[in-house]
């Protein structure tokens, strides 16, 4: 049986990473946009290969590490402390 | 002493590759501008990775391999036949 707790914990999982993406599809049009010289191709490769392992690496929802991964899109402004009203006070601290 | 024929290949090769880079910017801006779904954000990385790949392999200017490169370029479209006037025929065939 899946807990209100759970629930509000995976729609803010969710939010941040909807979020996440959106604003790198916006960057990575406007990084495009910008390209004169051949080298911002290949930086531009990089950026997204870069925020691909970010993404994967902190959009982790196995629950040994959700404590952690909520501090830091918390600390990154990636979720609001409103985001998570209900969770017990010590999954945020 | 660089030869006449040294000065006609080296031009057609930069020009080539310059042409070459300037339709991957193009091309990447119109890839970018269309992304919707993050999905597409991976499918560019993986694009560029490929382009990066396919010219550092394709445009190699060493001798040995010079005339096997002229002809997959005229084949591609990169090259005209006019660019490599004056080269040896045997360069071409």
């Amino acid at each position: 049986m899946v807990t209100c707790r759970e629930v509000i914990a995976r729609q803010a999982f969710d939010r941040a990473l909807r979020n996440e993406l959106q604003a790198t599809i916006h960057d990575a049009r406007k990084r495009a946009a910008k390209i004169k010289e051949p080298s911002e191709l290949w930086e531009l490769e990089s950026w997204l290969t870069e925020r691909r392992r970010d993404i994967n690496r902190w959009y982790d929802y196995r629950y040994s590490v959700l404590q952690i991964v909520f501090a830091h899109l918390i600390r990154d402004g990636h979720l609001k402390n409103d985001d998570l009203t209900g969770l017990r006070p010590e999954s945020l601290s």
